[in-house]
């Protein structure tokens, strides 16, 4: 008698990002190349100070590091933030494997079980499976694709209110929108944390990654919330490492910074050698962040310039990190996602791109949306970018497709497109 | 207003091996040297083959792994699975953050909130972190020193049975008792689980290091337990390489798997440094585990001898793992540990122990035991053999100790010490 799995195993979301990788390997077994708009896996390389600190590593016994990671690490993580204009304590901070063990135990250590999150949708799809293990709901406040993905007013927020609603989950800049929220935005978010006794999760860890002169507002800096805010980062993006699982906590609150290394504890230990390599961090000056900026700046525009070209498309001027959400001329832009992998080719090569239902959790909603990461060199891009208007040139053929009830311009080739803001 | 942590926060234990390690810091700012017998950081150096692999290590970025492990790494682990006699699929291996993550994915996956986890008692008290935070109540069966925490019988499992027992965790060879099961009392719990339909979550990270001739018998070669069992390991004790956290999560159990590949592709990835370093284990012969084992073997047989002297000491002869419990004439072995910390040295060194008391769910028991570890060098643990009885004479003398209620031999300084077996 085999015994049945947990409602949470069988509830624990499949990744949306990752779930069409079978046809995408299946494509390239058939010598088709791809290009990856799907996952936000920099190509950029690792900064060439923290390969060497690695190459130079000597220590002959790879032990156990602090629970709460190694003091060199600390001191990094807390000059990186003075840099910032966040003084933080060495015991404020906390070093986790990723960003995603930091989400992990803010998560448990602010709501129960059956308690619930509020989360701005479409919102990072990972937040799902972090809360399934938790056992929290998430409950989606939706931003529209019209706004720029930015937030809803505090009515909005209001009325989303349940009552087990424990914490709100924040991503600034957002994955997957590329939103920056302005100083008056996180300052609302705040004040409602604050009204209504809230924590407020703030996942940063695209913080250096705002374009057009923008500013991404961290939460530690909202005055009034020392005990409400616990800041995720992760040095995954900001040095183009996510290999390592390297990312950290950041919270005022003692009692909740006590619970999270009580947690840590448990796990003995963050990963050694990633710390290693990231104390080498601290001989990158601004250049290097700006560089990186710049570069990141540069392909947005070329996706930006070359989407907003294909008919049917939409989207708002992304504003930073590195994805968008986009419109499609479709109705199910999984079934577009698939048909790129299994049925469409241009001159041996198709793009891959990640659905965005499955960044939503109201019902319905996303289904004719993708989320686009630009994590490639421009000419790739723009190489990209004319697979798609292909693509979805083909695709609309292949399927026949009827016009939309309720958005039937979608379906007549009509340019959605509407000026970018900034 | 401050919102209140969650329940499992709270309840979130403290770890007992770390939690008088500022102590410990404040004894060694006084000049005090310190043998730590509290920690299972084994001081061998990690293999030389998995250092050179990492110093040879080019790539330009640290990209994202495989959610469930890089090809090689996967490869890796299932050639050592061969050389055990245990045929398992690449789709039945995963890599996973230290053999924690796999004991948390398990738990997860088997158990639903307010279920509950048989375990024997003394168990690996991080067992207590992962349970709390998967809310998963641990039903302990008590195993008891004068048996040499060998499992109890039948029927004690039935008895501890409850109508919301889903899984047995077990540990073998054992952490922290250094029992072996012998194969009898793995088959007996692999019935035990087969007849109720419960999961069996196999702890076999110290599979290698078992004494005498001794063999550790893996869950995996239970027939008629394929759906059940649930293996955790880990590469931080059989390669000296705690600091790396890699670990593995093995299952024939496809819908087990499917579900622990879901929550894996919610943390992205296992350390990627850390599978480079492990691939290099393939190169290592069974000579490499025979000189460890032989290593290990004599530092038991050191610190038995010297143990065994000490009067009022009691333990029987541990078989494998790197740790025992061991009895000692005290009423509360965390004052006495303590004590070592604050109030002892001799000759500018000290000894630091772990309380065992945080290793039994069962209130009271354990409070005379402390959980010993030998990973140090011969010469290191006979130093530590004399500050432990230089130690038990002062803190007896320092508390003015009154007869033990129950235990009055205790107090008398009679040897407690029972010829040993195997």
């Amino acid at each position: 008698m085999t015994p049945p799995l947990s409602n949470r195993a069988r509830l624990m979301p499949a990744s949306p990002i990752r779930k069409l990788m079978p046809l995408a390997d299946e494509a390239r077994r058939r010598g088709v190349h791809i290009y990856h708009l799907n996952i936000g896996q920099p190509d950029l390389e690792t900064p060439a100070p923290m390969r060497e600190r690695l190459a130079q590593y000597r220590e002959r016994v790879y032990a156990y590091t602090p629970s709460v990671g190694t003091p060199e690490f600390l001191q990094t993580l807390q000059e990186y933030y003075r840099g910032l204009g966040l003084r933080l304590g060495l015991d404020e901070l906390m070093a986790t494997t990723g960003g995603s063990e930091a989400i992990q135990f803010a998560l448990f250590a602010c709501a129960n079980e059956g308690d619930d999150a509020l989360v701005v949708e479409p919102f990072y799809t990972n937040y799902r499976s972090f809360a399934t293990m938790a056992g929290i709901g998430l409950v989606p406040l939706t931003s529209r694709a019209e706004d720029g993905f930015h937030l809803p007013p505090r009515e909005a927020w209001e009325g989303a209110l349940t009552p087990r609603t424990r914490l709100v989950l924040l991503c600034n800049p957002n994955n997957p929108t590329g939103t920056v929220y302005s100083r008056d935005e996180v300052e609302m978010v705040g004040a409602f944390c604050r009204d209504h006794g809230l924590f407020l999760v703030s996942d940063e860890v695209y913080r250096e990654f705002v374009y057009d002169g923008r500013e991404a507002h961290s939460a530690l800096s909202l005055s009034g919330c020392e005990e409400l805010v616990v800041v995720v980062d992760s040095l995954s993006k900001r040095y183009s490492a996510c290999g390592i699982r390297l990312g950290s906590l950041a919270t005022r609150n003692r009692e909740l910074y006590q619970a999270c290394v009580r947690m840590a504890q448990g796990r003995l230990s963050a990963p050694g050698l990633a710390q290693v390599v990231a104390t080498a961090a601290t001989s990158l000056g601004p250049e290097y962040t700006r560089g990186v900026v710049t570069e990141y700046q540069r392909r947005r525009d070329v996706l930006f310039e070359g989407l907003s070209g294909i008919p049917g498309v939409f989207l708002r001027k992304p504003e930073g990190a590195f994805y968008f959400v986009a419109r499609l001329p479709v109705r199910d832009a999984e079934d577009f996602a698939r048909f790129m992998l299994t049925d469409f080719q241009q001159d041996a090569a198709t793009v891959m791109v990640a659905p965005a239902q499955g960044f939503y959790a109201s019902p319905g909603l996303g289904a004719n949306e993708v989320r686009i990461a630009y994590v490639l060199k421009e000419d790739d891009l723009r190489a990209a970018v004319a697979l798609l208007a292909a693509g979805l040139d083909a695709y609309r053929k292949a399927r026949d497709l009827a016009p939309l009830p309720g958005a039937p311009a979608v379906d007549e080739g009509v340019d959605f497109h509407v000026p970018a803001e900034g």
